[in-house]
């Protein structure tokens, strides 16, 4: 397949959402122009995206809701079951093994350093020690790590996953992760969403 | 001042970020390559990014730690406390209050559309009708709002939260939230960045 954006593919996701969240309501087309608002683009760019990757929509009618969302989640790649191993099981942690458990992330493992955490459930998993990540991993393989563990552990936490076949790392700490070419990294961090924020709104007060 | 580019606001919270996890061992002086590593940046373009803002660094002993981390915290503007309101009581929210009540970012309020909810605690706020928003940001206006309802509900729930005077907007919704070109919006979204990594793990399988 040839390379796709990374804004290509999060305009993709939110096409998607957009069609997930509207679909309840009896939709059963969709224009461009709609999909366009949603995902920050031009009707045109919509097009564009969506023909690149085959052809969907019918002139002067646009999408049909239900096809499309399938289609997009096919090109997304959504239609498995994602391993997930969660290391660090703080709040976000908690947030992410919440809302993600019916989308195809399943959660399979809950890691911690921390004795107090240990042995807790999270969601309906045992929180384990993170001693036992390699061990657990070597028999039974995840597709996705999620890195929640403070900053100054973090890469020291991505090292281990993509050592032991992890090949996807979703970051929650206020740094870059260095990996290997073949792992994929995304960040979500809520204090550098906050600092960009503040600069934003720096010299105004009320 | 000189407009600043998003990504390199985001390197200057990266920087910050690294000399705070960092700080507590000892260092005096950091090379622009250690931050650099932190920043995902090269040297050359750290010594640029600080010099944008004045003169830090001396050639060929560094940047002193304590004073870079208190010009970076002076220029993304986390010298003051930012008043913030979080609308949706969910576990996100939870993360966000638990998490940054130390940096400057004080929530002031939590609100919720679900009966359920509205009465609860979450971190020492008792959670009130989002019907009040309006009413209370009137009598005690907020720098920033938390975008923390489902999909359906988030634009209306932006709307609301701009016309009351907040200027900042943290969004956890998947869309993009129209708002006037005053208003700041920064999005944290788990459910697009798992699309995004199913997408780079497409065709592979464990």
């Amino acid at each position: 397949m040839r390379q796709v954006a990374p804004s290509t593919v999060r305009r993709l996701s939110l096409y998607l959402h957009f069609l997930e969240t509207n679909s309840g309501e009896g939709e059963v087309t969709v224009s461009s122009g709609a999909l366009g608002v949603a995902g920050g683009a031009t009707s045109a760019q919509v097009r564009k995206d969506l023909s690149f990757f085959g052809s969907f929509g019918r002139r002067g009618v646009g999408y049909a809701v239900r096809d499309l969302a399938e289609h997009l989640r096919d090109i997304l790649g959504l239609g498995r079951t994602f391993r997930v191993v969660l290391v660090g099981a703080g709040r976000l942690g908690a947030a992410l093994a919440h809302s993600d458990r019916e989308r195809g992330f399943a959660i399979v493992g809950v890691y911690d350093t921390d004795a107090a955490r240990i042995g807790a459930e999270l969601d309906g998993l045992a929180v384990r020690d993170a001693a036992r990540l390699e061990a657990d991993l070597a028999a039974s393989p995840a597709d996705i790590g999620v890195v929640g563990v403070p900053a100054a552990e973090a890469q020291g936490v991505a090292d281990r996953l993509v050592r032991s076949g992890v090949r996807g790392l979703l970051n929650f700490a206020p740094l870059l992760l260095a990996v290997p070419p073949d792992v994929a990294v995304r960040n979500v961090n809520l204090t550098l969403e906050l600092d960009g924020l503040a600069f934003a709104l720096r010299g105004r007060s009320h």
